[in-house]
């Protein structure tokens, strides 16, 4: 009998079974969802093949020691389900979803969170672009936060990448309310950090500037500073001043979601003359290209699941 | 036929059915969980009657407004949902949860959290101390974190009652690690917060004291606030220096998960002898009698699920 099942808007893994997106759901007591007491990474499926795929395993296993989940899979057991999801909803672009949450209590009632559960899921989804294609050709419209601060390393450890988005959301209404695409959080000492799903780079008298802190150490913008590594353009990641930033000669944002883009207008402040600036163009085709590159990219095996 | 279910474990409203808890599920994708964008608040059912549920429904309505979650549900529904599924699981000591959530997009692939269907759903499960009664009996040891402070009110709203617990989290592992039964937050000026699920009071020269920022503003605070107006004792609202704190002549937690808690030791420090002291098991009495009050209980309508 033919698979009826639709797998087009995506495949995920868990309690050892892989399941159609829409059937994947965890428990609403579940401290994941409770106590957002959950760790994650993203990892991107371009072209049919996973494109830095041990980086974001070394990051995720890395988060989950950071905030002191353990999941029964292995690093080599959690690239396999990463893939085998992907080779089974057949999607050649995808958003990758790798989940480690608390879970619940092993002793009912109880409320410590070193006596719980811990579990392990996987989900994939057509590609996601955190700025949409069209509005990345025009170059992103940015606002910064002004009710909204980034929440402080020492509250919520921003490298070990989090579900912690409260910030970033009433940044983001703030942003539509006044007609832009996107928000950019500052931190309490009135440096810039990053926005939701992205890094920031400010180019500056020809060097690429970075935040250092409050951000997470992102694995696009990881790519992007070798790649200006590679192109001979100077980099430094370091506290960027808000002031200092508007005064930058061009501004472009960094995700897995899409990769480098142009940021073409922060408040009233309009760079690069209202179009994608030079370097984020140089920087963005590089990019692109190293996704060719056998060293960093991981093809899905989809045989077996074609024509389904 | 009989019915077999076993709803003594708790009973969630979800999708518009009454389902076991353990049925009670949300999808991988659901900002709720995946940006914590969600809010929510939790009543209790003492002997078979919601306490105060009205103002636990004023409050998770403020809350919804915002964070700007809107739910298809009035008030009067919510307030009918959660006496449903308390009579359908015939727990008559029950913690019972309302959750609004952000919901999917609408359309697919967007990041515009204007954009989503929001959705409401409840649940509840035997009554959750968030003290244990063992624990509450000799009174907690508190652990003031050291590596964590609490989430900034201008980063997150804690008056709208969220998920946001990594601060929290982080701090729980830090008082397990040093033997302490829970933990207590500074905030970043070095004032006295709250903790995981409790506010705290500080008795000082015959006042009692508790933090006026960065807390949730407890109904079960508000209570003893008003038992204390009615014992006459003198209550104020203010910031709480760390430093004034740790000289108090007692200290207690109050929380809808237990009510008022003597905490007899705080790091080093051992408060009121090292035993519940006289004002928290004064306040404790009233409050626990004031759960007869015709004026602030509604009686769960049980008939009809007896015997099952």
């Amino acid at each position: 009998m033919p698979d009826k099942v639709n797998w087009s808007q995506g495949a995920a893994w868990i309690s050892g079974e892989i399941v159609p997106i829409a059937d994947a759901k965890i428990g609403v007591t579940d401290w994941g969802l409770t106590h957002s007491d959950i760790t994650y990474d993203v990892a991107q499926v371009w072209d049919g093949a996973f494109f830095r795929l041990e980086d974001y395993l070394t990051r995720f296993m890395a988060s989950m020691d950071k905030v002191r989940i353990s999941v029964p899979q292995t690093r080599d057991e959690i690239g396999e389900i990463l893939h085998a999801i992907v080779a089974r909803s057949g999607l050649r672009a995808a958003y990758a979803a790798m989940v480690a949450s608390r879970g619940v209590p092993m002793i009912p009632g109880t409320r410590d969170p070193t006596k719980c559960a811990n579990h392990f899921y996987a989900w994939c989804v057509p590609f996601v672009y955190v700025i949409p294609p069209d509005v990345a050709k025009r170059g992103s419209h940015l606002w910064i936060a002004k009710t909204a601060r980034r929440i402080p390393d020492d509250s919520v450890d921003p490298t070990a990448k989090n579900y912690h988005w409260g910030d970033f959301t009433k940044g983001l209404f703030e942003a539509k309310d006044n007609g832009f695409d996107s928000v950019l959080l500052l931190d309490h000492a009135g440096n810039v950090t990053e926005g939701p799903g992205f890094n920031v780079f400010a180019v500056i008298g020809g060097t690429v500037v970075t935040p250092k802190s409050g951000v997470l150490e992102g694995i696009t913008r990881r790519t992007v500073l070798e790649v200006c590594s590679e192109l001979g353009v100077p980099a430094e990641v370091r506290a960027l001043p808000v002031q200092e930033f508007m005064e930058a000669d061009e501004v472009f944002t960094v995700t897995t979601g899409g990769g480098p883009v142009s940021v073409t207008k922060v408040d009233d402040r309009v760079f690069s003359n209202g179009a994608p600036g030079e370097m984020v163009l140089q920087i963005a085709q590089r990019y692109w290209d190293w996704h060719q590159r056998e060293d960093l990219i991981q093809p899905v095996d989809y045989a077996g699941f074609e024509g389904q």
